[in-house]
């Protein structure tokens, strides 16, 4: 069955039921925060005094994923990280989210059940509603979230660091760079096989890939984890300035060194890469972990001090380099003999714009 | 300039600045309830404990608007005012809006000016900010805009509406289509023109439109009002169920009906038409009043006396029927002899899915 077919209001009334439990595994009862989901003009909430946070992350097909690199439950789940990656990197906690879907005439029903099954898994998981949207018709397919959150009152912002900081990342980079490069290369392959022979290994080094790693590294493409409990940790021991890494390390890099008027200075070798990257992709590796997007790790700057106490209970997170008096929003890479790289030879350009 | 040329960090520096003093005309000082607008990983605002509001509308190029029917500035002003509808709708105020465009890469940057002017326009006229938002390439442009407010407490439902209760509208139905019906004939003149002769007037009727008629209903099509003082006003004196028209009146009013349980008899002579849209269209000005959408009026049921006070306080609102026992999201439309339409008639059937 086909949306055509459905119509838009037998579709919003499919998807109201699908959401209505989903985040209340906990027995809400009278106190349930949420007073009125899908169904009428607005969804209606109930909240205490405080901080809210408000973020929005799209994905448009063509652009952000093909059908080929994502089925549609992993893409539910990561349309949802993608917000929820923003409300950890603030330090906060999710509460509803806002979900707007448009639709060509022809999209499946079972399609839209199971990118709902993905941002429904999330919200168990990470225990916020869904609370409302709008379906709308559209040539290509895209997927708009806006999700609302809530902070103590301390938050972790982009413009806080400060010279003699140190610089640290909550886990691997690079990992779903590597992981989008095996599925395009698995497409190149599938494209060269259809001329020639299947068993035909026109791609180099993708033979070499054991399961373990192509599974790993295309798991970190499609299903990331937004750091929300790290987010936590970093604001508990008193580290202020944080962002989540989306686009990048060096781009995303840039921006926090631009809104705190600060310098950055990275110690190459010490950019944690899954081994699995690194035996995959030996001479990539360095420049996907610097600059491929979506891991949704957590980057992090704070005082010696704070940083001691910080990576103690976030064992995964890494020092990567300095905070440093210099041109604000300038990122310097220096290799073990301290030689700066070129930036162009890592695609940095690409990704300035 | 285009956004190709400008790059999307540029551009969201750009909107950033654009928007930073949008809907701040009260000097707020310290107690500015936005603590961070666009810049961080997410927007951030205080608020006191209460009730809050949430709703999404997005409108994509080619399916919701064309260009030769609206101009950039019109259409910031329009998408706002769906949203800010949907709020008025609930009884809310409005507090924060994020905004999501989807652009093609050749999209002019001028035009992305003249679009968040009429945003600003918007966020100035009724108070709430421009609190972040998000750009992504699109083949097709599509902006889509989430809007969070504040309810004093007592909401205006879809579900509230009873059995002898009296249905009324804010004002004036199928201005907007009328608008939108001489925008489609101007275009369907204009390919003619382009084959025959500049002064040849192929739709019948066209001609004898006043400019003040045209103007009045094309203002009507592309500048909604949004009823948020009507909204506060049918709260104050008791009204309990209330949702703003956007599919049309009777799209809407089955979509109450079958939220309440009930069923509307409407008195087609009643249903308020401008002179202008009468004197326009005369054959078609019921349909266009009935089924034609984007007037953004509030449609509400109260009970004869909280709808006699009501309407001394709203003097344009008129009433247009009763709620009666009936089959559940039932809508008849009767004449002056009690006869009544079919809807089939009407073009009512285009309208159902």
């Amino acid at each position: 069955m086909r949306v055509a077919d459905l119509g838009e209001n037998n579709l919003i009334q499919r998807l109201s039921s699908l959401t209505k439990h989903a985040g209340r595994s906990v027995d809400f009862g009278n106190s349930d925060p949420l007073l009125l989901g899908p169904g009428d003009d607005a969804a209606v909430y109930r909240a205490d005094a405080g901080i809210f946070l408000a973020t929005t992350d799209t994905a448009v097909e063509g652009v952000h994923f093909t059908r080929d690199s994502i089925c549609w439950q992993d893409l539910g789940w990561k349309v949802m990280a993608c917000n929820l990656s923003d409300i950890a990197a603030m330090g906060g906690v999710p509460l509803h989210a806002l979900v707007t879907l448009g639709l060509p005439m022809d999209t499946e029903i079972n399609d839209i059940d199971e990118l709902y099954a993905g941002m429904i898994e999330s919200s168990n998981a990470y225990l916020f509603t869904i609370a409302g949207g709008d379906v709308v018709h559209s040539n290509n397919f895209f997927i708009s979230i806006a999700l609302i959150g809530h902070s103590n009152g301390t938050l972790l912002k982009r413009s806080e660091a400060e010279v003699g900081d140190l610089l640290a990342v909550t886990g691997h980079l690079g990992s779903s760079s590597a992981g989008l490069r095996i599925l395009n290369q698995r497409k190149d392959q599938f494209a060269s096989d259809s001329q020639t022979s299947l068993h035909t290994q026109r791609v180099p080094g993708f033979a070499t890939i054991t399961l373990k790693a192509r599974s790993f590294l295309i798991n970190a493409h499609r299903r990331p984890t937004p750091r929300l409990s790290d987010g936590h940790t970093l604001l508990k021991h008193g580290v202020k300035a944080a962002m989540d890494i989306s686009d990048g390390l060096l781009l995303d890099l840039t921006k926090m060194m631009t809104s705190s008027g600060t310098m950055a200075r990275i110690e190459s070798w010490k950019v944690p890469i899954h081994p699995h990257t690194l035996r995959t992709f030996p001479a990539d590796a360095l420049m996907m972990s610097l600059t491929g997007g979506e891991d949704y790790h957590l980057l992090f700057s704070a005082s010696p001090q704070v940083m001691e106490q910080t990576l103690v209970n976030i064992p995964q997170a890494t020092i990567i380099g300095t905070v440093v008096d210099g041109p604000p929003g300038h990122v310097s890479v220096v290799d073990k003999q301290n030689k700066e790289f070129s930036l162009d030879y890592l695609g940095w350009e690409h990704f300035r714009s």
